[in-house]
């Protein structure tokens, strides 16, 4: 077992039920020993499905099918089965066999079309899945189904992951009381060929197909597309949404419910950097004043991802000429003279110089804290973004390259 | 001193002189004490000059110097005046001064126009350029010019370079001699503020400057813009290619004049990844059956700036399947059912999955080797492009995060 990540959380939360999806789990024996690999989430009829994917040219087929499926409606109820331990990626034609024997096993045993049973795959890339021991423990499984098994299932998933990640917000609407809860997994490409980010957040809201996906993409962009590693992109990150429609309707975007989703997938992100591999620290990069938003993304994850900032983070050097070097290789308009750098609330650079208030030893007091924010303003504009991200220590070179697959 | 890489040549080349440059070096103290630290280059009249400059945005004072000089003809000879130890960026309008008071100096004591003074600084970020220690050893160095002083020169412009960096071509045209000679610094970003890649190329061809600035970009993008350590860009990469004037003459693109000059860059260009910090092996990315250049360029720059294929190398691990991410994530055109990739010769993946010969030990054995090559294609048209790198180890991070500035 890995150690356990610095920046876990003290524990995993206490997570509410949400009436109309029920959780089981079981050790299949899919590559681990002795521990869960198998997580089935059964969602009652009405439930609406939203979905976002890996852009990965090379995705896994498991996300080719959730992709095919993502966008159907109906009335059945909806399954959402994850195994763990291998990543059905780059297994060619027989890996979407795979897929397609599982999802019919599982619509089966459960009741449903097959157009509804989305599944995932975590784990090693290429090695054929071993589908049959998955399909064997499906009827246990079903028999299993616990409304408040989902600590279980945010176990299941787990690769190398150092902690369970979930996490859950309430919010009234119309007078009822309306839960989204989630769990996630991934901490980067955890280790050698076990690469995936893989979110499922249920709601008891109503929400229509549309509404439901547009909110899951915007929001996607603003939690999980804004969280790096290593820059490295797996071939399986998934994030599926299912809303039951057992509570109050949501109609429109700027609701209190798009909040609690919006904070719940903030949350999980995050924790996805605290568990980054080797991670000491976690880093808000925030960089504002670019001639547009595109503009202060590219600088947010030239930052972000930049090996030499991430090294300097690790070792508690407040080396702000790499961020500057940063800020010019990302491709956006910037200028030298209009610059201006912050540790937190340190004003570190500006006027195309170091601040002249700035003392090294304020900077490398700040740089030994556990939570960092970095702060870049490039005076030119009102672009804004902002990115998450953790140090590059020797605790992940020793899991990607001392490990032998 | 760091250790010397062992990827390192065994000796410096025995470099002819080039008749019309000359070259002194001095221990100026700029920042190091007990070795050189400054090198004057100077060219006799006749000399035309062309220049490749980081596209960093928040490019040093000597770097936007020289560009503004570059496009200028003229009869007056030309210098090249580098120091090392700083780096003379993001110091605001004082750096800007520092290198106007050089030109102007070295300028004097040489009889040329401050138009035909270029100047280069390596070294720590952020923090003023003595310049009076430089301009204060420029007679002695005028006084010591030497038709014979180019390796001490590469050595005067090493930073935490661990071997000095030399390369030379001699080709016969239209019955006479011409040398094209080089040299370079430059290991990735180094060590912290360190962070550049410098190169001096000298030729006794007589070429007009419009020609020469056009095959020197075009080698360029085929040598030094193919090289990545980290992926971080430097705020002050130059080169500069002088053409003395002496020899024969150079009319026309694809003469052996030009494959000298493309064989002196990419030999000096793949020294710089063999001294990448921390490097323990020499990787060639080859990237074929891309839709086009574009396609595989993307390809091979994801593949060769990876954290996770570059630790799986530096572990030995024939980690295929990080390769299948990276193509993946490229942002290149790709089919799981048309990518194949070998280690060498060694055919380890096809059609969508693992190759029906390959043996994990065949791919281990192979990953054993100091000089790696992974060969990618993407079976869809006929863009290719080859980069070149270097593993990612311990010594990168011990390198970069253990220092403490």
């Amino acid at each position: 077992m890995p150690t356990l990540s610095p920046l876990a959380p003290a524990r995993f939360p206490d997570l509410p039920q949400v009436d109309g999806v029920r959780f089981a789990t079981a050790a299949a024996g899919v590559r681990y020993k002795n521990r869960t690999d198998v997580m089935l989430a059964l969602c009652d009829p009405g439930t609406t499905v939203a979905g976002t994917f890996t852009r990965s040219a090379t995705r896994s087929a498991p996300v080719r099918d959730c992709e095919a499926k993502i966008g159907g409606d109906g009335d059945a109820g909806a399954a959402i089965l994850v195994n763990s331990g291998n990543s059905n990626a780059f297994t060619g034609k027989a890996g979407e066999g795979s897929v397609e024997r599982i999802a019919a096993a599982v619509a089966e045993v459960a009741g449903l079309p097959e157009a509804r049973v989305f599944t995932s795959s975590t784990g090693v890339i290429g090695e054929r899945l071993p589908d049959d021991r998955i399909t064997a423990a499906l009827t246990d499984l079903h028999e299993a189904l616990d409304p408040a098994g989902i600590e279980p299932a945010a176990r299941a998933i787990m690769t190398t992951d150092t902690f369970p990640k979930g996490c859950a917000r309430r919010v009234e609407i119309d007078g009822q009381a309306v839960n989204v809860v989630g769990i996630a997994k991934g901490s980067g490409m955890i280790a050698p060929d076990m690469a995936t980010m893989l979110v499922y957040i249920f709601t008891d809201a109503t929400i229509a197909r549309p509404l439901l996906q547009e909110m899951l993409s915007d929001l996607t962009d603003r939690t999980f597309n804004c969280i790096t590693v290593d820059g490295d992109t797996s071939t399986s990150d998934t994030l599926l949404l299912a809303a039951t429609g057992k509570s109050a309707e949501v109609t429109s975007r700027g609701s209190p419910f798009e909040d609690a989703l919006h904070e719940v997938m903030l949350d999980l992100s995050h924790q996805v950097v605290r568990d980054g591999e080797g991670a000491t620290k976690f880093v808000e990069v925030s960089v504002t004043g670019a001639a547009d938003d595109a503009d202060a993304r590219k600088v947010a994850s030239s930052i972000a991802n930049s090996p030499l900032v991430k090294t300097a983070i690790a070792g508690e050097d407040p080396n702000w000429g790499r961020i500057v070097m940063a800020v010019g290789k990302s491709g956006a308009k910037a200028d030298r003279d209009t610059l201006s750098i912050r540790f937190g609330d340190i004003e570190v650079a500006r006027d195309g110089w170091v601040s002249p208030d700035y003392a090294e030893d304020k900077g490398a007091a700040y740089m030994k804290g556990q939570e960092l924010v970095i702060r870049v303003d490039l005076g030119l504009g009102s672009g804004t973004a902002t990115m998450w991200t953790c140090d590059l220590t020797h605790a992940y070179i020793q899991i990607n390259a001392d490990y032998r697959s």
